[in-house]
């Protein structure tokens, strides 16, 4: 039987600002990559958003991200090897603390935005971010786009790893995004995107936009929490899934 | 033979804003309390100073202040217990990363600035956060001011507390210091200050600003590493402690 | 004609967090606070905003703020009267860039949250943020709560002042707002906050807690953007204001 | 006879972090670029310089940075060019409002750091600044790097510019700075920095890496305030200059 992991990423409300979704979202998800505070979050979102991951029995990963509250981890910033480090590890241990202050138990590490795209493709950094990881517990597992340096990097350090794909996105022959700059990077039809879930949770494949079929790496979909229908497609997803004999699991620390 | 503990804040620079006499003050301390990202520190100062406590043997401690960069964590802002908590959890778990990554040991924490001065006084702020701190880890430290509700919330809650004591700071009747607002809080010639120091650590008291005698509890010493003549002082104050046949140690973890 | 203006604070968004009832409201005020990016509001926002108030023909009004961005500014920060006079300066500046680059006209500065409760009681406070106002441009108008220290001291200065009335609070036998932590702080009955607003209004009389009738100055009402039925009771008390022959309008400049 | 600018980016300074050499560079400088709390300063930092420059008679400019302080607005944000709209806009407003307060006049407006060198080469980021300044004021003067398209983008849209040179930089054939990366970058021997400055400002000219004498603008030298011997060196080059007989002027506003 096929198995997959669904991840969304949570807890990136701030101070006042609520991410309205994140409640009813941990009903349809297996792993929760919950914001640290540099992208996203605080240290009451996110003492919230782990007692509500260990409530529903929901993985909880570290989600850190670039330091840039205003643009959302989103914009890209040039930083040194180094500097990936240190965020990496500060973020890991700050939602750490939470994790086990309410006795739950950390399960992977999935960088944010920005750095999550700049890291899959630059070797330095994604070695530096799975040097963080692993310097802080070499069980961790890490999220990365698959296919990208970051997983590279991670197996040849040892981390376990999930291969990342997406439900809503389309890829290019190489196996990467299309780019969101283009007008095809997403898939607007729901069905389109759930053969497109479905063929890589069963075939470990995909079509690309050249109507190509590759081998890509499913280990863990990523949906996405916000947008009008988010809610309702994480719903159809899971149930997809299931009715389809596939099941919804995170994967195991070592 | 008497013994006391040596702490110094320590990682307060940020950025491109260094702390010059970091360095040399790890030669004259036995425990460093090392900023967390919020009033001071980042994620790169907190690495380097980690690093160098290993090195230099020097006890590490979570110095978790209030969020406000720019007034340095000293300015007071009105915080519910929960908040107390979660920004304690967070800023702990920050620094214990970097600890954990160095393969070193977190063996203490320490509230920095108005979160220390505010939970001295309030029973509230105090419980949030030796909650956070028993939360996070048992056996982990306080320390505190003597005499506080930080030390007596620590002890109920089952924390080994190191009360704490100042060089340079006068003393009111009921053993709390005298306010900075005033002309006589701080002492300024440095041989009245080896004085002080002495009779707290051989006869745990110390003398009032009004010539009385009253008991004091002296765990560990707190120097300040600013000012023009920190490192100086730093300096004689370990020379005569040591002169003395004082055993200069930081406390053990459970 | 009675005539009065209806403020409303704006701009209240940040990075990638909307406040979505912004632009509807706008058709309902005559008057916008619009935030300054120390606790709430960005450039993006604050251009937007202002953008937004002067296609609406809303008078415009900087609304500084606490830097506190996790509180929304809504928890006391001890600050001297030095830094309110300072990050008020700062602040204005900032908005004031946004009108004059889209050719509109700042009409007034309103404090926000923390900084507009602490200068209603703090003498220094307020006169500090006053002072402010008057340095940038003294024939800016000062909207703050009626009866406050910061009514007063504007006045002394020399500034046209608008005093500030609440639809939805209650208030106590001496003018002064009761504060939220009382269960009686809020008026949650849409009739009796319109009859409360129209006494104000047309009698400049406030019935308090007590029963008691008193006077109360009332040149513009404050009305809240956020919450489910906001832009819903901004209709009502806009549709009422004018079906009662009241006169809505900002106040002029000198 | 001839004249040239001096200036040096000027408080730097933040919260509890001091730039002590800022009053006595005053002395050497006819024109300071003050930090708008983007990239560094603060509120209070910011009045205090602006005070300090109008007592001293030294020309102000805002000095405009990415917002990262941590980074002190040196690492690249990949912003949009209207982001670099709203955030020199803001900046610039920000620090007038303390040049009105104090009775003083803008005359500049230099970016800092990663936002001048990207807006250097990038003809949208230079075209969204400098439609900034000229939007806010479009008498102020740009200060950029000579043969930038800052300088470019600011004469096609009307304002008058200031190229800037540096002392202690090296410059490449096509008239671009040696980048910082490369070891030959800095001029360290203090008599070839001067014989550079001499050079550019009596003859309009620079020798490059390759021994090549190529023209270059230079209305204004910039000198830096950090470094142990920055205000010796300050001091040096005025005392040439003047020796010389060069006029050091700040650039006068239309």
């Amino acid at each position: 039987m096929a198995t997959i992991d669904i991840n969304c990423d949570m807890g990136e409300a701030f101070g006042n600002y609520p991410m309205p979704n994140d409640e009813i979202l941990f009903d349809y998800i297996s792993s929760a990559s919950i914001a640290c505070g540099f992208h996203a979050g605080d240290p009451q979102v996110m003492q919230n958003t782990v007692n509500m991951a260990i409530r529903k029995g929901v993985s909880i990963g570290a989600h850190p991200g670039l330091q840039d509250l205003q643009g959302f981890g989103r914009r890209e910033i040039k930083i040194s090897a180094k500097e990936a480090y240190q965020l990496t590890l500060y973020q890991i241990g700050a939602l750490y603390a939470f994790v086990k202050a309410a006795q739950g138990k950390l399960n992977h590490v999935k960088p944010h935005g920005a750095l999550y795209n700049m890291a899959a493709k630059d070797e330095n950094l994604a070695k530096a971010i799975v040097s963080a990881i692993h310097d802080f517990d070499p069980s961790l597992i890490l999220f990365a786009l698959a296919g990208s340096e970051m997983i590279t990097a991670a197996q040849k350090i040892g981390l376990i790893t999930a291969s990342e794909v997406f439900a809503d996105r389309t890829y290019q022959d190489d196996g990467s995004l299309t780019p969101r700059s283009q007008s095809n990077a997403l898939i607007t039809d729901e069905k389109e995107s759930l053969r497109q879930v479905l063929r890589m949770v069963n075939h470990q494949q995909v079509e690309t936009v050249n109507k190509k079929i590759i081998s890509i790496k499913a280990d863990t979909l990523c949906i996405h929490g916000d947008g009008l229908h988010a809610v309702e497609f994480a719903k159809t997803i899971k149930e997809t899934l299931i009715r389809e004999g596939i099941s919804i699991k995170s994967p195991t620390r070592s």
